[in-house]
């Protein structure tokens, strides 16, 4: 495996970064996940520029331009023949003097790897959720930015595990359902589609962005609306959208059976065949 | 400088680990730290205990105990020739696969390096404050470990560095104080010390905890409540407790003057002939 690591193109034993490099003494950094089909990372301009806003928040300038960046995944991809795949990008602030404060650490680490993807089903993937006991704070900014401080999620992520099933939903310090732990939540209801707006703590995934697009063009109405998750249960389906398999349905949560609703696989075929379409 | 990093002792140049460690790339890990003092590492036991219940808590398992990781600190204290230092230890979940189950990392990276230390001083050191904007959870249990999620508190720091002064406040989502980015809050008033409950969400430092047994054994009442930031300029005195300097005299708050009480001098030097003493 080939992993690009600021500029170089190095066998994955050879990319390592200094012990005091921020991004591992204090998760200083951010991170994307794109889903590459057919040589091409599908929506490429909105995860660099989720990447690039998040950059402009934490004072962290970025060595590479996004067109320069670009290039260097097309090539990543040809090295390691994997046209079919996970790309994932991380920008950190770089090494740094021991402190919290980013003043004087000026040269960002960045680097791009490409992983396995699970292969692109003809029916929706089914998972079993159960709600983590961790909570998300409500109103917290760096929300927005897909950051390198992942131990909530982890967290959530290692109480699926532990339960047996595929995903964690957490909910925010004030009760209402943000996301799971690595995807966005939506839910069926009188017609609509329905998800938790970003005022919640979201973190608004470009699968979340694609799903509303979609909606919009098949005149689904979609409303943005915070719920407990008691009522989660209640709805006629649940999904959850994230880059590596566009929708998923939700089976069960906490060991309830969930509705279904035959809205899930249109939109699961809808996302696939814009996938396909805007890489092809 | 040399580095500790897993069982060896590197040139800090040789100290690298791979882009795939977890700390990396989500701060999926714990650190301390700690001041040395004559050589040797004061208030080992309660950092070690603390990384400890972190590790516990997050199931990282340390591949050292304390006591053998205690002898390589000796180690590295001895080959920098730094006996008046700061001693940084790292403990991260170590390489994983892409995404946040940490199930499968089962090989923890431990780093252990020593930084320079501000000189002790006669005087308690005394530093200007902001109230940072930023704020953290409520009712957090990550907040009880000392984590390597740390852009609130990096956050902080920078509107700190912006402002041209030393340190940040950091209050709760529910508006009471909790701490400042890298040391805990205290303040005078009616005879007593007084200083936030964990239960708003403090990382309860070591040297807080000397703080509160220097109190006790001096017969000076020590209590913790919750206070909005508006409640702090009305007291009588206001310090802070860090490893680094023990204690610092806080004389402004967002451009208002704070009283100023010479039981912060007490303190501080209790602190130090304490730390002289279990040093020596």
């Amino acid at each position: 495996m080939i992993v690009f690591l600021n500029g170089r193109f190095l066998p994955e034993s050879d990319a390592v970064i200094s012990v005091f490099d921020r991004g591992f003494l204090y998760g200083d950094g951010l991170f994307e996940t794109l889903r590459v089909v057919n040589g091409k990372p599908f929506r490429w301009r909105e995860h660099i520029r989720r990447l690039q806003n998040g950059a402009e928040f934490l004072r962290i300038r970025s060595p590479f331009a996004g067109e320069s960046l670009r290039g260097f995944a097309d090539e990543l991809v040809r090295l390691n023949q994997m046209p079919d795949s996970l790309l994932r990008i991380t920008l950190s602030r770089g090494p740094g003097v021991r402190g919290y404060s980013p003043s004087g650490a000026d040269t960002p680490t960045v680097v791009m790897s490409l992983h396995p993807a699970p292969p692109v089903q003809t029916e929706p993937p089914g998972w079993h959720l159960v709600t983590s006991s961790f909570r998300l704070p409500a109103n917290e900014p760096l929300a927005q930015f897909k950051t390198c401080n992942k131990l909530p999620q982890i967290l959530a992520r290692s109480q699926a595990d532990t339960a047996g099933v595929q995903e964690a939903l957490l909910l925010n310090t004030d009760g209402f359902i943000v996301e799971a732990s690595s995807s966005n939540l939506f839910w069926l209801e009188d017609g609509c589609v329905w998800t938790p707006p970003p005022a919640v703590g979201v973190l608004p995934g470009v699968t979340r962005s694609v799903i509303m697009e979609i909606c919009a063009a098949s005149s689904i109405p979609i409303q943005q609306i915070a719920i407990p998750p008691e009522k989660l249960p209640l709805s006629e389906g649940v999904f959850l959208s994230l880059s590596s398999a566009g929708v998923v349905e939700a089976l069960t949560l906490d060991g309830t059976g969930l509705a279904r609703s035959p809205l899930v696989k249109t939109l699961f075929n809808r996302y696939w065949d814009l996938v396909r379409h805007e890489c092809r």
